[in-house]
């Protein structure tokens, strides 16, 4: 008997399928098993459920296990891993996405709390947010005749990056300035033009024309540190320089060099190494904002990645298009 | 002979009129003096330029030195304060206003970057800003699995008071979610309807019905401390709570015994009393986000007031009604 399985803990079930979502997936499904992954007895258990089962399809988040590899041996009938998160590296292994097994995951319906997060930490630089918030809190501070206020209006805004997340962060960015422009050779013309984003055509110029710079180019093997000193230093005084992206792209020393010496302001989510080291320079530093990576979905917004997830549902079972279907090529290149 | 003057000191002559705007103000002054306020030798001499160049015209800002009450006396050819900033309180005598001379200031051309810091404030109070930031640079903090984050996407934001810069206000949220309510009794249905923006009630209904509260009411002698401590409580639990208007409006005592107790972030720009008392209780709260009245326009917004100005000259020279024209009734609601 074949029977899909549904693998969330409570939490996970509550955030992603929120209200009735979690009962229109369960009626999509049919036939079905509810797997509390936190009450498994180990490795073992979890590959006789899938035995069992035979399920064709999956429902799973973080605290999904892993699949087995020999999956296709175990559960002929599988085909389809509709993932609520991101990142599947944990949950399935290459051979099986090889073997032509179906996964979707949330994609780009959390990609605007990125981008939120890539305004708020804009404005955070403009009003010195970081700097205020101690002088309020543990100085005893107030202005002074000689603050220096700004604005996000008007200002250039270079992006490092096109993708989803960039998209949508150009599309908040349009309220306040309409000087936003992109590098990203990858990307067709087509969307700069719908957006209405100018193509910067080299990060030199990115740097050197911008009064914020917001990072959110993917990570390759290819640029690693491609965020040089110089190209920091080439950034107009006062400007911004934001990381919502990945901080592996970014030559962080220089970064904190640069930060110490030069009139930047700064505001990172991201690091190449993470958690954060408790003795990384840029904790202390008056114009250096910090986050612990919480740009990514917000937890009140995992339900957008819930319902991205019943459309998928709904069109694998009627046999239409998936919806951003994860390639081999996608698998490797995530992070 | 007159001669038009323009009082500005050299900050507030780059800042307001900055590029080619002091050229243009110059052109359209046609004769004209510039007078330094800083180089002035007291009232005395101030009120012998002011009788000399008997001017029709002043083009005025912060350091310009008080208007004499007997200016229709001293320069009988006076007829127009084109005041760059806000408040004229501290150069014009009501007396001369009442005489009716025309006095016009940078109005709602510098209501965005209130707005702006609105936004600011609130997606701050979002993702924990003022928690992340101490936790960060001074704990060496890191988020946990309990670490819980919010967006501004989708939920119900409230404002108080609904006048040029609650309306701005309402524009920069749009992008971020529909469900957007006023309380203003006073501000037409149609301005509501223009800007999509649902009109609430009552202040009961805003506070128990919204995820997140602006406070932009102006301040007058009926509405001190009408954000009472009820309203406070009655704020849905994980609520924001975001003041850009004016301090005097809350009952601050309230606010910082509710913050205490109740699962709210505060955002606060101002204050009953400022510069903020250095023994306030807002001071180190870690669910209390705090700034020291900077959302007035920023430094590099200025020119948006120097753009207004340019242009009232232009109507006033040309016989045209003036934008925003401050009235007796203006000039006393003032704060």
């Amino acid at each position: 008997m074949k029977e899909n399985i549904i693998c969330l803990n409570e939490v996970e079930a509550e955030t992603f399928l929120p209200n009735d979502l979690l009962d229109k997936v369960k009626e999509l499904l049919g036939s079905h098993r509810c797997v509390n992954p936190e009450e498994l007895d180990g490795e073992a258990e979890w590959q006789e459920i899938l035995r069992k089962c035979n399920p064709e399809i999956l429902v799973a988040a973080w605290a999904t296990p892993t699949l087995p590899a020999d999956l296709p041996q175990l559960a002929p009938n599988f085909r389809y891993v509709c993932y609520l998160p991101g990142s599947v590296r944990n949950l399935i292994p290459r051979s099986i996405l090889e073997s032509g097994i179906h996964v979707t995951n949330w994609s780009g319906s959390v990609s605007r709390t990125v981008a939120e997060c890539a305004i708020l930490l804009t404005l955070c630089c403009m009003r010195r947010v970081r700097y205020w918030t101690e002088e309020m809190h543990l100085k005893g501070g107030w202005k002074t005749s000689e603050t220096v206020t700004q604005s996000l209006f008007e200002r250039r805004v270079g992006i490092h990056g096109f993708g989803l997340i960039a998209q949508e962060t150009a599309k908040l960015l349009q309220p306040f300035t309409p000087h936003i422009s992109a590098f990203s050779p990858s990307v067709p013309e087509e969307i700069f033009r719908k957006l209405g984003v100018s193509r910067c055509d080299s990060l030199e110029r990115l740097f050197s024309e911008s009064d914020v710079i917001i990072e959110l180019a993917a990570l390759t093997e290819h640029n690693q540190k491609i965020i040089t000193e110089a190209l920091l230093r080439s950034l107009p005084d006062g400007a911004a320089f934001v990381n919502v992206g990945r901080g592996a792209v970014v030559d962080e020393e220089a970064l904190a060099r640069v930060a110490a010496e030069k009139d930047l302001q700064v505001a990172l989510d991201v690091y190449g190494v993470e958690p954060l080291p408790k003795d990384s320079p840029f904790r202390g530093m008056p114009n250096v904002m910090l986050l612990p990576h919480l740009a990514g979905p917000t937890t009140d917004r995992r339900q957008d990645a819930g319902s991205h997830a019943l459309e998928n549902l709904r069109r694998y079972l009627q046999g239409e298009p998936l919806l951003d279907e994860l390639t081999v090529g996608m698998y490797d290149r995530a992070s």
